[in-house]
């Protein structure tokens, strides 16, 4: 039986997310940082892990791009990602009416995708950032002593004195995360279904060198659907950029545009060639 | 006299920033969140703004970007930017030891950016998150009722039973923050200066449309230091482009590529031209 490792607690998105994908049999052990997570993978303790990449309001999460840059030679590659849609409840005492609530509390990204929400609704409250929206539930419903409020998912209120508002207060369309399931070793079997790869890599300071790293994709006709630069913490706006392209490493072309970009970087680490979720 | 306003509260970064290109004579107000800045500016209260966008270790002030997607109208341009080193110091009451401190109480950015020396120096400490390194001075000295300490700037610490630790906490090397000046109405006139150009601007979702908005610059020799992406909030996986490209938006050679770039774009603003910052 697999075990699993998340970033928890319990009863978060992430833990949601891995459930979703591998079932309420196998075994799961919750991680108080993603670092934690990778940590867990590298020394086998799990067979995989769950871990937030991106969100569709939000951007990226940047505590895992970075942890594979800080640790540029690790073990972990990806093994595949989970796209699940993100519904926030505003959860707080049965005894308070919208109207008392004088402070939200929850995890600084779902307070930032319902900035709007709270805004409207609740003009006079004071945000707070907790570092889960579990705790921020916990703090809402048993530590505060003004009245309060916290978001969260539905799953995490639960007792007779307690109030959920029934519908999602995240105004915006579309709010999506996606998680990665990291394992050890790379997947070298393409699945079925339409794959991704995602490549790390940082270039020479020089005029149009990252106009020239995604030539070969132009090339070889291989659609790039995402690109983010980070910070390489040597030397002060020197950046990695994390690319997805639409296509399996194994493929001829695939392996052709990667051996072009590679000679122009001055690291490379293909990190992971996967199913695309859904 | 002119007023600045800046992200605050008062002896933070951002109001160290804005004195040291301001001078001590202009008139300031500190305004509690990014967007507020903004609006001040827009609405002629202040005559420039002062916020963070980038640091050296952690990244995009995402908010700072952000705010520039959902006003893309905004009358406000870039006018300058202001880099300044970020020095970070461990602030807690005179009459406790280092192996004391059950609790750190900082900004998130502050907390990341000491993380490897918190890792070391006090491995059973709890990391909490703060909204400003103002407040989690505050609250070191002041509102726990456990050892706690603070990072923060010197500046922040006084009093008779206060502990500085004498050097930067930050292990990284160089740790910089750059700051935007916002003002009204673009600047068309080319400083003494080197200068770069900031643009945003979003893409058709087809193969290879982000090489083929490079390609401009690429063509007349216009050299890219930055690029940045950020979800458009309208759909999932759907991206704005944030780059700074050297050079003044009066050039002929700018005049050119941005011509050329535009056409490829379903979005387009320039941000503003201005000096790079030292």
């Amino acid at each position: 039986m697999s075990m699993i490792a998340y970033l928890g607690p319990k009863k978060t998105n992430t833990h949601e997310a891995a459930i979703a994908r591998f079932g309420r049999r196998a075994k799961y052990i919750h991680a108080p940082t993603i670092d934690d997570v990778f940590y867990l993978v590298e020394r086998r303790v799990a067979d995989y892990g769950v871990v937030p990449v991106e969100n569709s309001l939000q951007g990226a999460v940047t505590h895992t791009l970075d942890r594979f840059i800080d640790f540029i030679d690790t073990p972990v590659y990806i093994h595949g990602e989970i796209q699940r849609p993100i519904r926030h409840y505003l959860i707080m005492k049965r005894r308070w009416r919208l109207q008392d609530v004088k402070i939200v509390f929850s995890h600084p990204q779902a307070l930032a995708q319902c900035r709007r929400w709270i805004s409207q609704r609740l003009p006079h409250a004071i945000r707070r950032e907790v570092d889960s929206t579990a705790r921020a539930v916990w703090i809402a419903l048993h530590g505060s002593r003004v009245p309060a409020a916290a978001i969260g998912r539905r799953e995490l209120a639960s007792g007779h004195n307690v109030k959920v508002r029934a519908r999602s207060i995240s105004l915006e369309l579309e709010n999506r995360t996606r998680f990665l399931i990291l394992g050890l070793g790379e997947q070298s079997i393409p699945g079925r279904r339409k794959n991704k790869t995602s490549i790390l890599f940082s270039l020479k300071d020089k005029p149009g060198a990252l106009h020239d790293a995604l030539v070969p994709f132009r090339r070889h006709q291989l659609n790039l659907t995402k690109i983010e630069s980070r910070p390489s913490k040597r030397k002060a706006w020197e950046y990695y950029f994390f690319i997805d392209v639409e296509g399996h490493v194994s493929s001829l072309r695939m392996t052709r545009a990667l051996r072009t970009l590679k000679a122009r970087t001055t690291h490379f680490r293909i990190l992971g060639s996967y199913p695309i979720g859904r």
